[in-house]
């Protein structure tokens, strides 16, 4: 392990199809290559299913639970982090990541890498459609960078890492 | 004064002159309609200007602090409110205020936007580029709207709370 | 109105009758001499009756809502910031307070009373027992005041804010 | 590993000698117990000392970091989580804490025994004064331990996580 922490955001309810299987294997990635995965914690959507590939993998994953009801956390969760203040958390999650990875977009994953471009923090969006490129770039362009597919986003996150 | 407040987000440092004027502009108006001006509460951009055309009418100023240092406070804020939390108080600024309008844009204020957008409240973007319109009527379309002008986006506000 | 804000943390449910008609005293007094009235917000205990005190002459009253639920508003509250962060809002009060009165004790008004030592800001104790004394005065003797009234305990926070 | 969090709370540069000694023989026995160590952080007092400790024996220790400069965080922690929000994250270190080990008293450690009486979670006091339990049985007499030595404390909590 080497107490890098990649933070994978995305959508809860509403992650598509693709989404979730993009996260699952982004977990399998981050955990084969020995990275920390951090994700908001919950049992749904992006979070979950880049918490079970990185168990699938054996790696260590953290999660930042915005409510604290234990109830809403996904079961491959390692460590969870219980905030119980809401989408104020999304700015941890941002904060503790040495780089992020946005798999789908939302409005709280909209919020994250908004305010990971406030703190100077990389992001890559994975996949991302044309106008979440163009909104993203204008604001921060050095820190906004785009992956076809899953592999291409991790192979991104080791260069910026230096790795 | 009706114990409604509307949230002025924009920039600090980054601000345009535009936006500044637009702010001053937009603090007056709501201070001369008996709402309660709620901003970030720093001594720069949008916040300042606003803060500072809502006590040329009389108005009453909110002020969320990021830091908890009062050197940054605006003076033109009456109720400052120390949160020492950074970023992450950017969702009280949502959560606080009956509806926001957005002057410009950057990552905080986009932030801002998105957590809008999560929490379900309208949001009203003064003369927005294209890049920002697309991207955000994309995930929520029902709470984004746009005006051009500071008079617009005070009586978009007005329908939206029914007044 | 001085724009300084006197903050009066209490118990909710838990709060006493006493407590409850010290607060609600004190709420007055504070809107007397026109300081700005802070508390935790909810329609309970020495927050709903000191903001009702307050109100009771016109003054003015802020509430930090530690939820994000309006239901739980006390209705004599003029300026709600909701946070939607639980407990963690209650070094929001802290800061934001210019100085604090304590009325009665529980763990929630406890923790206030350490984090205001922590920030290093002046806390009222009225009528406190012995334990809440001893327990506070070893841990920063001269940020503690105690009062046996609500006139004692605003003539003590007029001279520590030089009024 | 249980993933069962064990939180050792306790003062930055006011910490005691004594203190110290204890928080680096908790922080040895947290680990050789499997269980996972948090604490505030920082590289200093109770919570580097513990720390340091978990390392020795290899366990996985967890810093929830009040600002948000890595500056300030123990080179003993593996999991850093920068909150960047002050003494509020205060109630994230309780949250998170399966249950809580308070070595030594002052304000911030009050705060969070405080705020752990509020959530009703355990705390098991180290060798405290006579004031502090005082205090504190009043409040919630159910949820205060007290232990004489690292060892008994760690004997508490595992009885109290039915371990």
């Amino acid at each position: 392990m080497k107490n890098v922490i990649i933070g994978v955001m995305g959508s809860g309810n509403e992650a598509t199809g693709k989404d979730i299987k993009n996260a699952f294997i982004l977990g399998k990635l981050i955990a084969e290559n020995s990275y920390i995965l951090l994700t908001g914690g919950r049992n749904a959507g992006v979070m979950d299913a880049a918490s079970k590939g990185a168990k699938e993998k054996n790696g260590l994953t953290i999660g930042i639970l915005p409510s604290s009801n234990k109830k809403e956390l996904s079961k491959y969760v390692d460590i969870p982090i219980i905030t119980g203040m809401g989408s104020a958390r999304n700015n941890i999650n941002v904060l503790s990541s040495n780089v992020l990875i946005a798999v789908g977009i939302g409005p709280g994953t909209a919020s994250e890498i908004a305010l990971a471009l406030k703190a100077k923090k990389d992001v890559i969006l994975l996949n991302p459609d044309k106008e979440t490129v163009s909104f993203f770039k204008n604001m921060g362009k050095n820190f906004i960078h785009t992956a076809k597919n899953p592999e291409e986003s991790l192979h991104i996150a080791k260069k910026i890492l230096g790795d």
